[in-house]
């Protein structure tokens, strides 16, 4: 009988850990053995043991309390003692940047969802400002990282310990443009456009005027134009230069779903055969990608879902493409790919539990 | 020629401060006389003169600045001097307390959104917990009160020093019911059920879990059940007493807009044609509320204008009624009942500037 | 090993279709035996053999067609050419009227999700007009039908041939009600009232004037007032007479849910515990109903889950009640209680593929 | 004392006329005498001599049927013999196609806010297939009709007898694009691309698939990718080739607003003040432009507002710029722009009556 694996969790108060959660505890491979969820308790929830999972989520509850939970105050001891093997993180990257290197230290392998050790360029990482950039051991921690996007780096992800999850938004660029640049086939010179929507959950769960219903309800609203800190990751996995495209996230009324609206242009006339093809090829083996050949893919098509929905239209010269790119922002762009990842760091399979 | 009206806003920043600065800006009496718009302001904001009125509400804004407004530092002399006759206050209770008293020492008429003097019942206002309850300057200030429902006091409301505007929900179920209480056709001893639901803009601007996108948006809660403050005010106006009525809010996934539903008893059975005529001769004279005979309002009929509609349907035997009763919670709920106010208090037509 | 169950839907195009083909395919009892999917094709499309699945719902869809699935063309013989055990009809009731006496006569377990066979009172039945009443058939196979509700009737469901899947909103109030009148404790001569709120899938795929977004979103409306079809399963469930409930139904500006808000008066004072025991000793060995005793469930929680959440609050005489119930129409109140439904009749785990 | 003008509107009952008849009817110019509504009834409501207007839009009501319209029959002879001096029509292209020639034949001046009549190149016609294309009566109304953009062609429309009101997304675009093309900064030839998306009003009232609260909700989705009917107005009026833009629309979950986002390149590096000079210089005199210098426009600011709002924002290396401009697609992108252009066709301030 195989082993059953531990996990662990640390910031799942948010949006993306509410889904982190549920999806580790419907996981197939992870059944009679949930994760350890743990947090930086103030006194009186640590005083009490922890804070239940449902008071948190409450649409995680089952109907008697037997699945009830507590996030429990965090410690190192206490995750080796419990043979935990997968850490998760889904905390601000400041704390991510301090938590990473211990660890690694104390021999856990990580997936971590923040911002904190995507970048290996210098220059796309002071966007975050990182307090220990330059230090000895974040240089050590940022060799390890490897990005988690299995569709460009599976092989690596097998073998990482540590697990750089990317940007929502990236996802969405990334797996649009990577294989059509790889080919060779859109003039990059000539620029590229990426213009993204993002619904609210993506903004965070700290109410803030931004955030607040009467703002972002019958709403829209374009925000971070030309310094959005998800750029960095689009340079570097797509492998074009920074003024190779612009990218223009915009703030959607709806709960969750990301649409990128892309625009490239061709060095020769192209048809929706050859493009198919290229994306086809790309993504075999890739089980958490669909190509669509003859519509385009809607955010309702993909949100609730691990997929990544991509789907496009040639222009009658052939020389210009609209690629439209969907996905969930908490699954595929989130708390999905994380657990991808895992399957992929574990060697199971790539989409399970992920249905 | 009639001298031209100066009025002044406190409190202009929230969302029924916004209605109340356009309602006023653009009413036909107080043209080329805009309002004076003060409040509490930190230093820098005061050391620049003030805060410009659209860097608030964008929507405010003209096309060249000509309309430009400053939300001054506030200073009862300032008031005085420029002559302000008539002083809005949508300001938080606590501070209505305190700046009511002192407004008609300075000669000034006032109509005060909050729910600082709303209610002449001590046992009512408990729920408020005023630090100044049962002083000396708080009962004379609250014997110079007139309940602002133009429907109901519209002659004590012409002579009034200090209106107290209504809360929203509180508009919408005692028009419904007065009428119907009043004529004594309505089983009071029965118990009557008020369940009404109103759009975010009721939670106001402060950002909350509870107004975060992603709570209010594709959900439905219910809140303050057996305690809400607008209790109050439905005793004392429509005249039942405290067991008499439930009275349940819901947080509707809306932007603005109150629905009540509510559901009475009748002593004899009544027919359609019965209860319109009641509320027909209750409301002659009043043009803001419009009755509903052949079908039931909805919510989208009466938001973004100052009008309660009201509409009913009767059980085939004649003893029970289901009543809707639909406002606008920033309008007729707040700053257009407000301005509604102001017009009879000032002689003017009762519906001018609101159509 | 066990044997595998084959089953079939009959009308999978509407939103209920949609939840029940993925909770069939999902079912972990069902695993490598995907559903019949029939339907009423028009000549094209049986031409082509059919209606690809992921055609009318592209959420369905895997990445590679590896799932693909056909609605085929009807037809009596290929169910039983198949096997087929278990029939779903998400079909309109005139159509479950026809086509449930052919089922039962070849032999089909049917659970019906239409109004078609919910009532057994004649007289409940006339707002139907049902153009088989009275007739020989129509009445026997009503008398094999149970009301398909496991809260209150698993065991006759267990060896029911014909279980006629309630109403949506029939099954939030129900559950609600019918403990609390089972015990006695509800004073059912001064009536009940229900104010429900569902969201637009409850109004069916059709394109209508009331399913356009311009008239769902940003409104409320109220309907069906004195006269909704689900009336009659109130009765006959709750066990009250026609004149003890209003029963008002609104069109609520959000995809999916439901919420009941309901009013008591009780023949005695009751304390939150002595209600809260009676919820919990009716609901012993349910799964599927989570009741709420310290907050009130909110539509949100039970959205995408089968669970319905009952939560009250008691006033403070102990002598009414404001009950919430919430639940996910297209899930315990439509496929979700099917599937639930068909756990129960072939004697599996009830709340099995409903996690 | 001056004439009051008669006007006419027919299609009133769609959503641009409503917004259309709620602007004439409130139009201070226009007091007193309410437009002709006027539309091809059916028999029953040409019986009943016509349908009120508040039966169609409950919202134009005021409480005591006073200002109770008709929507009557049509006819050419009423329209002459009630001395209607400007017709709006608010009708499917083919409608207006065949009424505007006889309109101007009667002596009428008339606002079509159609497609029927904006392009003047032929080649950009074909999009529309009208059935009179190449006729000597098409040739020759096409000769009279002026793009009714006042902030483009002002004095062409003072003169007009025909002004073809502009489309929504058209507006949205032009008036972002032509100020810059025409001041010779933009690299046309490099490629500009336009990224719009419209609120749901924008597809009209019929209840369709697309309609449907479900699919428009919490969703997003584009449309007529390199095929959108908009396309040639912008074309013509921008004065830029076929392959020079990239329009891409998307229907938008809010029931209105536009928010074109633009990318352009610049032929040599600008400044945000060299850009903003630009546009203040062209929108001189033009009181329904925003020009937002600080900040980027979100849709709420301009929706039920006839403002066109503008933002934007500039590389680092002053080479490429991300435009913004939001507008309500009912009012500046349609009947608001139409009681623009019938104010300037008068003589009347431009802005008289848009407030």
């Amino acid at each position: 009988m195989t082993k059953v694996i531990q996990t662990a969790v640390m910031g799942v108060t948010g949006y993306a850990g509410a889904e982190l959660a549920r999806l580790l505890l419907h996981h197939p491979r992870l059944k009679n053995k949930a994760p350890v969820f743990a947090g930086r308790l103030d006194e009186k929830d640590a005083a009490r043991g922890g804070v239940p999972l449902e008071e948190v989520h409450p649409q995680l509850a089952d109907n008697n309390g037997s699945r009830s939970m507590k996030i429990e105050p965090f410690a190192w001891e206490r995750l080796v003692e419990r043979d935990v093997e997968v850490l998760f993180l889904a905390t601000p990257h400041e704390q991510s940047r301090e938590w990473v290197p211990e660890a690694l230290r104390h021999g856990l392998r990580v997936v971590d969802l923040s911002g904190a050790w995507r970048l290996t360029n210098a220059k796309n990482r002071a966007v975050y400002a990182f307090e220990d950039e330059g230090s000895k051991v974040a240089a050590a921690t940022q060799a390890e990282a490897v990005y988690g996007m299995p569709e460009l780096h599976r092989a690596e992800i097998a073998r990482a310990k540590l697990v750089a999850n990317p940007g929502c938004y990236a996802t969405s660029v990334i797996l649009a443009l990577r294989p059509l640049v790889a080919a060779g086939i859109v003039d990059v010179s000539h620029g590229i456009v990426a213009d993204a929507k993002s619904g609210v959950s993506g903004a965070g769960k700290a109410p803030t005027a931004k955030t607040h219903y009467m703002h972002a309800a019958d709403n829209l609203s374009a925000y971070g134009v030309f310094s959005h800190r998800h750029t960095g990751e689009l340079l570097e996995q797509i492998g074009i230069g920074a003024g190779d495209i612009v990218f223009t996230p915009h703030l959607l009324p709806i709960p969750r779903g990301i649409m990128s609206t892309i625009y490239v242009r061709f060095n020769a006339p192209q048809t929706r055969d050859s493009v198919a093809q290229i994306y086809r090829g790309f993504f075999i083996g890739s089980p958490m990608v669909r190509i669509y050949e003859n519509t385009l893919p809607q955010i309702q098509y993909s949100v609730r879902t691990n997929f990544a929905d991509i789907g496009f239209q040639i222009s009658s010269d052939g020389r210009r493409a609209v690629i439209v790119s969907c996905l969930d922002n908490l699954l595929k762009g989130a708390s999905g790919q994380a657990v991808q990842n895992m399957n992929v760091m574990l060697g199971w399979g790539e989409a399970e539990g992920l249905a």
